[in-house]
C-alpha cells in the first residue's frame, strides 16, 4: 500500500513563470494577461509531451502576484485527479500556509478551460473568491474530453456562493490549444465510462 | 512558488491496516467488513486529532484486497481538496501504476460518507467500478459540513455511467463518528462560502 503521493510540476514551469514575470506583482495586470501566462503553460505542457492541454494558476487578487501554478499531470503522475485546477489548488494551500485560500486575502483561479465537475466542486472548498475561464467545456467535449455532470449553469452555482466568475477570456486561443493536442495525436484520457 | 505537494497518510494507518488484515485477500469479505475497516480509520483520525471524521479505501473487487487507504487530511496537510476519497484515489493511481484504476481489474471505493460534489466528480475520472457509502450526506450536513451542489440523485448519476452504488452500509455507526467529532469540539472546516 502506498502511504504518500506527490504531485510535482515539470521543471520548465519555473522558466515560464520567470519569462512571463508572473511573480512580479502587477506585471500580469489583468485577466487577459494572466490568461496569457496560463495559456503559455498549457501550450508548453502539450509541446513537451507532459500531459493534457490544460493549465491553471492561482493569483492574489489584491497584488496580482502568483500563488501557485498547475498543469494537467494525469498522464505523468498516474494520479487520476491531477487536473490542472486541482494541482494549482493543492499547491496553493501549503504555499499560503492554510487550506483556506482566503487566509492572506482574496485569491482567484485562472483556468484555461471551464472546470469539470470535480474541479468545480473543489472551488468552494478552497476558499477561492474568483474564477476566470478560457475555453468553454463544449470546446473540450468537442474533441472527446468528458467534463462530467455539472450543474446546468455552473457559473450561477459559484455566484450563489459569492464567488465571481468571468468566462470566455481568450477562449479561441485556449480552444486552439485543446484542438492542437488532439490533432497531434494526444491521448484523450477519459475515465472509466467517459464515453457514455 | 511551490513546485510540489505531497499527501502523506499518518503512520498509524499502517497499524490499522495490519490489525484488520486489510491486505490479506478475502479477509474483509464483504461490504460490511470493508466498511468496518474504513470506520476504524475514521475513528482513529478523530481520536488522534489528525483531521476530519471521514475515511475511505479502495479495494480490488476481484480479490478483495486493499489498493489504497485515505483519511481526511485537509487540516493536517493544508491542502483544501484532501478529502478522504480524493486521498485514496490519488494514492491508488501510482499504487496500481495507472491513472485508470481498472488497469488490473475492477476496483471499488468504500467511503465512510457519501461523496461531496468534488469527490463525486472524481469517481468517473478514476475508473472506479463500484462505490459503497456509509453515512448519507444529510448526516454530514446535520453537523455543519458542506457537501456542495450535487446532482439530485448522485447514485443515479454514477449508475448511468455503469458504476455500481451501494449506500447505507453501517450508516448509523458512520454518522456517530461524524457527530462525535463535532461534539468533541472538532473544527468544521468548510470552504469560503460553506455556510451560504
Amino acid at each position: 500500500m502506498t502511504a504518500s503521493v506527490t504531485l510535482v510540476l515539470p521543471a520548465w514551469v519555473e522558466e515560464v513563470v520567470d519569462d512571463r514575470g508572473a511573480r512580479v506583482p502587477g506585471r500580469l495586470g489583468d485577466d487577459h494577461a494572466r490568461m496569457g501566462f496560463v495559456l503559455a503553460l498549457a501550450r508548453e505542457n502539450v509541446d513537451r509531451g507532459d500531459g493534457g492541454p490544460f493549465a491553471a494558476a492561482i493569483f492574489d487578487v489584491t497584488t496580482g502576484s502568483l500563488v501557485a501554478a498547475g498543469v494537467n499531470l494525469v498522464l505523468a503522475s498516474k494520479v487520476p485527479i491531477a487536473h490542472a485546477e486541482v494541482v494549482a489548488i493543492a499547491m496553493a494551500g501549503p504555499s499560503l500556509g492554510s487550506y483556506d485560500l482566503r487566509i492572506a486575502g482574496p485569491t482567484e483561479l485562472v483556468t484555461s478551460c471551464e472546470p469539470c465537475a470535480m474541479c468545480l466542486g473543489a472551488v468552494p472548498w478552497s476558499g477561492l473568491s474568483r474564477v476566470v475561464a478560457g475555453a468553454r467545456d463544449e470546446d473540450a467535449r468537442a474533441v472527446g474530453f468528458d467534463e462530467g455532470d455539472k450543474p446546468g449553469d455552473w457559473a450561477a452555482y459559484l455566484r450563489r456562493r459569492g464567488i465571481e466568475v468571468v468566462v470566455d477570456i481568450r477562449r479561441s486561443e485556449s480552444a486552439a490549444v485543446i484542438r492542437g493536442y488532439v490533432e497531434a495525436g494526444g491521448h484523450v484520457y477519459n475515465g472509466a465510462r467517459g464515453s457514455v
